[in-house]
């Protein structure tokens, strides 16, 4: 422990405390040139002069001093070192410098780095306590427990250990990143993947470093089944310019970031108390098999609340099955509602020894139609004992998940529960949230499971081919012959279509069409075609055709034009690749029309992607209504964009950066399929 | 109290129970003809057989028996009764009949009656306790606050009473509705008006009974400065359905009702905490002057979370004056970002003895362009003691509000805290929400004090004249020539028209205007006439206004011609009025076309209203970012929307129920105006 301060309830003294307190099983050296001891260890004036290298050091020198301590730790050998000491990239050029310099000698001598400007490292089960964190409290020791904590705020850490602690669920590690010099949030969430102790990995993020290795650390952490939970800072303008100042890192599009989290099933919650409840619940529970949810509660009015909450969460409630209700009636009135939600009245006042809680749930959690059991109760101190017990028993031996809500109970009781396993939701908008976190579980689980692995690399290698053997514009487009080559390849339906040079040759192929056309300029001088007014749609006369294509063939030196089969009565919608700096290609869909575009009402996916997910994604936007024709609309079969919109991820996922930007706008869709009437395709250079 | 039990632990003995502890000062009934005595009282085999004509009735006897007893009461002059037995509307048609006899009876007697089906009443300072909460508790006596709680559930209302009891705020009374029969929630807010104790009025609502009286209730509420905060239920069809088998009443509109609430600064809560720290904050919180949040956090990350929901919320994180961050600069290191949010790093560990909470809070509250504090602090249980001290002063003197948060925190310093009067969050987002109803408030109130009161009675005469004389078509609808009169006499802008009946008259029009024209059929037998194909726009030869003319002439054998200049160039909106059975006349607005009808994104408002609130409301939709000239289109002037809302609004209370529903359809919208293009008027009969 470099800088190791002789206060123990200083910044520089408090790690060693909480190390000997916790009874850290290897030797701990105390460095610091002013001190002979400390806490009864022998203080040594420097790295160089232990009589050992140990494997970790821990740094909380003066700023000055932290680089050559550093430099000693990597000389004797030590493994890894954690830097608590501020005042580096989060203050400007001065501490950029430094920490650039922290990094040539991580990658000089391979001694990784935590931080700088971090809260450090706590591995409860090997009882390091490497860290300042105030929250550690003498009088209650951690409980090592199955949530790993991975923050890029410490005091977010400081406040999400001490809420588990209280939920009763513990930690398994708290790693502090600060400015993510070496070690950054993708690479814990891998390491803690691999550790036998930890069931959810959650934390605190603000930017990302590396996209695509987050990716694949989330695509395992579904596999393996371990849960990511976070809180997001850094989504606003507002939001970044507080993060940059504060960890001096840049964040990502939040648009991309929310596309990743929802298709990867990492749940980003919105208040601190959401956050500990869910990662705490999704820490216990049962995974669930379907969106069929049992309410029960003892009261009328939160099953009404519940229900309005659960049904906008995409919850179903099921009308519970006879056998079911004949249950119920075994134990409930006459006058309860019986169907789902089921109403307790006021059993737990009248008739608590009949045991209504115990019955009525598993009664309810046993329903076939059932996947989930939101069971609800409030206050009931009186009986406070009789609830935990039943709620405990059934909490065991229930098939389907259970989430259990008690508002303004009695603490003691739901502390107890907590300790004893069970998950407690102090409010049932948390509890519905937590069901809704198990369902985008399983749908994003499933989606990975079922995802595409492998590209067509022969074909990858034709669509190539054709690019590199085109001549794209001067601001990067493909010629139109080219995008629809790769169309075709990648089995993308265009209309009938024919490049013609003169107005004589579009008329002698629209008689050959017999149907009207569509004429639309094609030229390298024009990329903005339609607000070039180089579209005229709807022809069918030979003087409309004529007259059209004369006016087309004017606008550019190098004008030609293609004719194309008039599509009418679909919907227009627009499929599109983009590339985030971050994450990379990023696959859009939604309506057409300034509309939606003002409103960003789109369906966002990172390929690689299947149907399903796509299918959910277009199921989830507010224009969905108008999909199953809306005032006699045209209707849209969602399964067919699905399907088009797959073989745009596999075309983004198989010409990886070779594509900066495409769009098939408009995409038409009817009830029959979907047909890209046009294409635009801009290549990276 | 009629049906009294000798179990004080049971329904008809807690009422008992409770009023006696809390030491009722009046006499005390039981009434039960088993018993000669209970709990030391002397019982009474029926009504008739008391000494005196008791004030108030509670009747818990089983459901044969509630009449009689209610019968009996009426008879010796009982004033007011409560009713606890279930049973009734909410079981089915054998109860609603036993019900409507419950009716009758106060009707004829003039005895007022709470209930049946409900949980009684509670009125702490006079220490009537007429109700078998369980959640009141012999070790906690109720705190006799500033939170009245109005209830359509009595679970919830239990819930409620725990919630403010362990927030210190206490309540000032609880009355549970139960089936409303007589006393419903309306009459109640008015009631806790005028009660001096009260400040705020909470409550779980699901059903309103009277509209009109709901919406004066809670005008005089914004006059009186007492906040109404509520938990809704029956929302979605599912809450609808659940709602209705528990209390038997019919459930009104949500956007109806979720306007009404906006408008007249409702604060409806989606979570039981939100609900009972909200009340709580509004109940002790100094009135906010404006949207300018000083954001003071123990933690970079925090502030950054908080940044990006307070932006989401409307509030605004003014960079904080050269001043204050001088002040900042005295307690804080340089590297602690103070522009806003304000960033505590880790003094409280570091330097808790420099009191950086008071020092930095005084800052940022005393800065001139903060209107509130919204101060986070998390876990500190070593110093827990010293931040409540500090945040206890900084609350009471501070002159704008403090939204104090502390997760995670010592939960004796926080219920300590809050039995000193301030207010405690949990979590940084309900703080949030917290300082987003105090805006709410503010500006309701504002626009409650600005809005209209006084009808022009000359106009809604002449405008009822006008529909009186004219003769609507079968279905209803008025003649073009009557709507046109109204429109004027509102002062809402039409185009240039001549109502004509050949297409000779026409084609002299069209010459007259100089100007393209749309031309319109005018039919009694095509009320729907765009879909008839009855509108031709933009036409401008003599071939092509003739030619118009006769085809809508074909139309229908009443056929006539509307004339009308040609408004090119501005954005498409649609104005609307429809009946709300329970809140009668609402206006709607927002821009024409099918997504937006389909995504439901229209401003709503009940009239009277003034062009603050039709702005704020045009403001709030997702798509209003079109109106600033979305992509080259348009540009559209909220004011000038506005004004015309504010005339349709004048227009529907004038015309009160005359009106059945209305529509200008569309109203084009330009840089410099608004034009009513179409308008349909449909009365009632």
């Amino acid at each position: 422990m470099v800088g190791a301060a002789s206060d123990l309830n200083r910044l520089g003294g408090i790690p060693l405390r909480l190390t000997m307190r916790y009874g850290f099983p290897g030797p701990i050296y105390p460095i610091n040139p002013r001190r002979e001891e400390i806490a009864g260890l022998k203080c040594y004036p420097d790295v160089t002069s232990l009589p050992e290298a140990p494997e970790f050091a821990l740094i909380c020198t003066p700023r000055e001093d932290v680089l050559p301590a550093l430099a000693q730790c990597a000389e004797r050998g030590v493994r890894a070192a954690a830097v608590i000491t501020s005042g580096f990239a989060e203050t400007g050029a001065e501490g950029v410098a430094l920490q650039k310099k922290i990094l040539e000698l991580r990658d000089t001598s391979g001694m990784r780095v935590l931080g700088p400007n971090c809260m450090g490292v706590v591995h409860v089960r090997s009882k390091l306590m490497a860290t300042f964190t105030i929250s550690i409290r003498d009088d209650d020791p951690l409980i090592p427990g199955a949530v790993a904590i991975v923050t890029q705020s410490g005091a977010m850490g400081a406040c999400m250990l001490t809420g588990f602690q209280e939920s009763g669920s513990g930690i398994s590690s708290l790693v502090s990143l600060g400015n993510e010099v070496d070690v950054d949030f993708a690479e814990c969430v891998e390491y803690f993947l691999d550790d036998p102790h930890t069931r959810v990995i959650c934390g605190y993020l603000e930017s990302v470093r590396d996209g695509e290795r987050l990716k694949q650390a989330a695509l395992r952490a579904l596999e393996r089944d371990k849960p990511i939970v976070l809180l997001k800072g850094g989504k606003t303008e507002e939001g970044a310019r507080a993060a940059r100042s504060h960890t001096a890192a840049i964040t990502t599009s939040s648009d991309v970031f929310d596309a990743f989290a929802a298709q990867y099933g990492i749940q980003v919650l919105e208040s601190m108390d959401a956050f500990i409840e869910i990662a705490d619940f999704l820490a216990r529970s049962r995974p669930i098999q379907g969106n069929g949810v049992g309410v029960l509660s003892f009261s009328g009015g939160l099953g009404s609340l519940a229900a309005d909450l659960s049904t906008e969460a995409g919850l179903a409630l099921p009308i519970l099955a006879e056998g079911t209700q004949e249950k119920l009636a075994g134990v409930l009135p006459d006058y309860a509602p019986k169907d789902n939600p089921v109403d307790l009245v006021s059993l737990m006042v009248s008739k608590p020894e009949s045991q209504p809680l115990k019955t009525a749930g598993e009664a309810v959690a046993g329903d076939e139609n059932v996947d989930a059991l939101l069971f609800m109760m409030g206050v009931y101190h009186h009986v406070g004992e009789q609830i935990a017990q039943e709620v405990k028993a059934l909490f065991e031996t229930s098939r389907v998940p259970v989430a259990f809500t008690w508002m303004t109970g009695p603490r003691e009781q739901i502390d107890a529960l907590r300790k004893a396993s069970v998950p407690v939701f102090g409010d049932y908008a948390r509890a519905i949230r937590g069901l809704e976190s198990l369902i985008s579980l399983k749908n994003a689980r499933e989606a990975a499971a079922s995802r595409p692995r492998l590209v067509d690399t022969a074909r990858a290698e034709q669509a190539k081919r054709l690019m590199r053997e085109s001549i794209p514009s001067p601001d990067g487009f493909l010629p139109a012959e080219t995008c629809a080559e790769i169309l075709d390849l990648y089995g993308v339906p265009r209309p009938k279509e024919t490049l013609v040079e003169t107005s004589e040759e579009a008329l002698k192929t629209w008689e050959n069409y017999k149907a009207p056309i569509a004429l639309k300029v094609v030229s390298d001088n024009l990329s903005h075609k339609t607000e070039a007014g180089g579209v005229i749609l709807g022809l069918n006369t030979p003087d409309e055709v004529l007259c059209a294509a004369q006016k087309l063939l004017a606008l550019s030196y190098d004008a030609r034009l293609l004719v194309q089969e008039m599509i009418e009565g679909g919907l227009e919608l627009l499929v599109g690749v983009s590339n985030d700096p971050t994450f990379g290609p990023c696959v859009t869909a939604g309506l057409g029309g300034v509309y939606v575009e003002a409103l960003d009402d789109v369906a966002r996916l990172l390929p690689p992607f299947e149907a399903t997910e796509a299918a959910r994604a277009l199921s989830g936007l507010r224009s969905r209504v108008i999909f199953d024709g809306f005032r006699g609309g045209p209707t849209v079969q969602i399964p067919l964009v699905s399907d088009i919109m797959v073989k745009i991820s596999e075309l983004a996922t198989e010409l990886e950066d070779t594509v900066a930007e495409m769009d098939l706008n408009p995409l038409i869709a009817t009830a029959e399929g979907c047909i890209a009437v046009d294409v635009r395709i801009k290549t990276n250079p």
